[in-house]
C-alpha cells in the first residue's frame, strides 16, 4: 500500500480532461472537467442527505439504480443547477445526452456533477458547443488529471487529487481520485463533488459496501461550516482493466482495497478541510476512549465546527474551556470530570504533546507553549474522555476574516 | 398589557446595584451585580443544557430544589467559573456566602451567576472585600437598575432591559429584567445570564410552568454562534408585594402574567441576538405552516444558525439558494418545491413584503430591492413551508469580520 502522485487517470483506461467552456462570462477558468473509460466500470455513490437535491444529484441516484454499465462522470463549476424545477432536470439531462452523443453512448452511462450558485440556469448552448471540445482534449496523462481537477474548482484555491497503489498477487491495482470543497462543507454521506478511479476488478455491491463505509470515515468526517450542501456528490468507477480475479467476497483483497481507497479518500478530504474558505489552518480532531462510536463522531465533530473554536485557533488561542464547552454540548455521554486535551505537534522535525486539560482542570502548561504549537499549519486536538473504548477523528478548518468576506459577497 | 421603560428594579421591592470590584485588574468596568428583595421570594429557573456546568449553575440548580425563600441574584463578569472543579464550588459557595453575610441570611437564599473566562480562578478576596459596597449601593431606582445591567456585560456592547406591565382587578403587576449576552450563545433550556423579578403573588409551581414554556420561545429562539455556554442561566423572581390574590391556578391573571413575561423576555432575547458579537444586523426567520411545531423550530434555527445565510446577509446578498439549502439540512420534513421565501421590511415608515422564492422557484424579483431590505438593521425572513399549521420565529444576527477579530484574541 503506497500513496503516490496522481489523479483520476492513474488508474488503467481512465481518460480525463478539463476546459474553460465559457459557463462565466468573460473568465478564462476552466469550467467543464470529464471523466472517461472507454471499458465500462461498475460504480458506487454517496450523496447529499440535504432534502433539497440538485439536480445532477437526482440524476446520479437515480441511474446509479439501473444496471447499465457506466462510462463516466462529467462536471461543470461556476452554476450548481439547484432549485431551478423541471428546468434543471431537463438541463442535466440535455448535460448528459450531450457528452454521451459524442461515444454513441446512452446518457444514463454518465453521470452528471454542477457546483456554483444555486438558482440560475445552466448555460446549455454555451455547453453543449463546447463538449466536443472537452471531448478532443481527454487524456491519460497526469497533466489530463490535473485540469480536471482544477475545472471543478470554486473558491478553492488549489486542485485536490490523492492516489495509492497496491498489488493482488503480482498484479497492480491503482485507486486515484480528485474532489473540490471550500464552501458549504459539511458533508452527510458525501463530499461536495468528487470521483474517485480504480482499476480493480470487484462486483457493484461490495464497491457501494467499500464506499460508504470509507466516505463515513473520511468525507463525512470533514466540516468547514456545517452547511451541508445540495449537490454533494462523490463517486467511484472500477473499470477492471487491471486483470485481478473478480473481487466477489471480503478477503484480504477486498480489505487491502478498502484501506486504498480509504488512504485516497482521506487524503483528498484533508485538502477539502484545508481549503476551507478563508483558511489558514488544518484542524484534527482525534477523540479516545469513547462510550460509543457515535459519541465519538459527536464529540469530534462538535469541537471542529465551534464557531469559537475555530475563531480562537485562528488567533492562535490556547482557549481550552472552548473545547470542553463544545465537547459539552455535542450530545455526547461523559463525565467532564475524567477530559484530557492536547495539543499535537507532528512534523518530520518535531514531535510533541502537550497537555492543557487533565481530569477536566487546566494544568500548569505553557501559554507560550501553546501559542506556538497553535501557529503550526496543522493543528493537532487530542482529547481522551475515558468513557469507553471508541475512537474517531474529524477534521476542519480556522474561521477567519477571509471566510466572512469571500461568503458576504460570493455572488458579486 | 404595556411595555414600559424598565428593569429590575420596576417591580416593587426589588434594589439592585452594579459596581467595579476589581475582578478585571486595571480596569474599570463595572464587573459585580446585585439583585435584592428584602421579601422573601419564590423562584424558577432553566439553566444550560451542556453537560460543562459552571459552578454557579450547579449552585442554582440544587438551591433552587430546596423551600428555602430566596432573596436574590449576585452575578459576577470577567470569569466564569467554569472548569474548575472543587474550588470553582467552594469559590462560588464563598460568593454567595459573601452576599447572605450582609444580610444575616443564609447562602442558600441566594442565586449566583458568572461569566466570562473559562478556566480561571475567581479573585475571592476581591469580591469578598467589594461585597459590602455592593450592598451599601443598592437602590431602587431606575439608574441602579441599568448599572446592574452594565455590571453583567462582557463583549455586549450595549446592556440589555425589558419591563412590562399589566393589571389583575385594579392592581398592578411589574415585570422587568436584564441580560447579558454577545458569544456562546445557543441557549438550550436557558440563555447566558438573565434574571426577571415581579411582584406578583404566585404558586412556584406555576411561575416555573411560565417560565419553562417562555424561555422555550424566546432565549431558546436565539442564537449567535451555535455554541451553547458552561453558563446558561436564567431566574425568575416574584416577591408577591403587588398584593393579588395569590395565583393558584392557571386563570386569566396566569395567562396575562405569562404574556407579560414573555414580553420582557422576548425583547431581551432580541436585543441579545441583535448585539451578538460583532453584528451589525439583527436577523428574524419566521416559519409557517410546518407540519409538526419542532419542524418549524428546527427549519427557524437552522436559517438563523448557517453560517453561509449569515455572510450573506453581512453582504446584503440575496442568496436564497443559502436559506433553502439550510432549510433542506434542517431535518425537517417539507417538500423544497412548495417553499415560499420573502424578505420583509417593518419600520414606522413602511411595509412591505417581497417574495424572492415561489413554490421553490426564484421569482422575477429585483435584486436592487432585495439588497434595500437586506441592508435594514432588522432583517426580517419570511418562510412558508405549506407542509401543516405549526409557526416559529428565531432570532440570530449576521457573521461579521468582528466576530472573528472578537474570537480570535478573546483572552489577551
Amino acid at each position: 500500500m503506497r500513496k503516490i502522485n496522481g489523479g483520476v487517470t492513474t488508474a488503467l483506461g481512465f481518460k480525463a480532461a478539463g476546459i474553460n467552456v465559457g459557463i462565466r462570462k468573460g473568465k478564462t477558468k476552466k469550467d467543464v472537467a470529464l471523466v472517461y473509460s472507454e471499458t465500462p466500470c461498475v460504480a458506487a455513490g454517496t450523496f447529499t442527505t440535504n432534502l433539497v437535491k440538485a439536480a445532477p444529484v437526482k440524476w446520479c441516484q437515480s441511474i446509479l439504480k439501473n444496471d447499465l454499465p457506466k462510462h463516466g462522470i462529467v462536471f461543470n463549476s461556476g452554476i450548481a443547477n439547484a432549485c431551478m424545477g423541471a428546468q434543471g432536470e431537463a438541463d442535466n439531462y440535455e448535460f448528459a445526452k450531450a457528452v454521451a452523443d459524442e461515444f454513441k453512448l446512452e446518457p444514463e452511462n454518465f453521470f452528471v456533477g454542477s457546483t456554483g450558485i444555486i438558482g440560475q440556469p445552466l448555460p446549455m448552448d454555451v455547453i453543449k458547443a463546447g463538449i466536443p471540445t472537452v471531448v478532443a482534449a481527454l487524456d491519460s496523462t497526469r497533466e489530463a488529471a490535473a485540469e480536471a481537477a482544477e475545472a471543478i474548482m470554486t473558491t478553492d484555491t488549489y486542485a485536490k487529487e490523492a492516489a495509492a497503489d497496491f498489488s493482488i498477487e503480482d498484479i497492480e491495482i491503482h485507486v486515484g481520485g480528485m474532489s473540490k470543497g471550500s464552501g458549504m462543507i459539511h458533508p452527510n454521506m458525501a463530499t461536495m463533488l468528487s470521483v474517485v478511479t480504480t482499476d480493480i476488478n470487484i462486483s457493484q455491491e461490495l464497491l457501494q459496501e467499500a464506499t460508504s463505509k470509507v466516505v463515513s470515515e473520511t468525507f463525512n468526517m470533514i466540516s468547514v461550516d456545517r452547511d451541508t450542501s445540495t449537490n454533494d456528490t462523490f463517486i467511484v468507477l472500477a473499470n477492471g482493466l487491471a486483470g485481478n480475479e473478480k473481487i466477489v467476497k471480503k478477503n484480504k483483497d477486498y480489505d487491502n482495497f478498502e484501506t486504498a481507497l480509504k488512504l485516497v479518500c482521506k487524503t483528498l478530504a484533508k485538502k477539502m478541510a484545508a481549503d476551507g474558505e478563508g483558511a489558514t489552518k488544518l484542524v484534527e480532531c482525534r477523540v479516545k476512549n469513547a462510550k460509543t462510536k457515535e459519541d465519538a463522531i459527536k464529540l469530534a465533530k462538535s469541537v471542529i465546527t465551534s464557531n469559537l473554536v475555530k475563531a480562537a485557533i485562528f488567533g492562535s488561542d490556547a482557549n481550552w474551556g472552548r473545547i470542553l464547552c463544545a465537547l459539552g454540548y455535542s450530545g455526547a455521554e461523559f463525565d467532564p470530570e475524567k477530559v484530557d486535551i492536547s495539543l499535537r505537534v507532528e512534523t518530520p522535525e518535531e514531535e510533541e504533546t502537550l497537555l492543557l486539560v487533565e481530569n477536566g482542570i487546566a494544568t500548569d502548561y505553557s501559554e507560550e507553549e501553546a501559542t506556538y504549537i497553535l501557529s503550526q499549519k496543522e493543528v493537532k486536538i487530542r482529547i481522551n474522555v475515558k468513557a469507553g473504548y471508541e475512537n474517531a477523528t474529524a477534521w476542519g478548518c480556522d474561521l477567519t476574516y477571509d471566510y466572512v468576506k469571500i461568503n458576504g459577497d460570493y455572488r458579486s
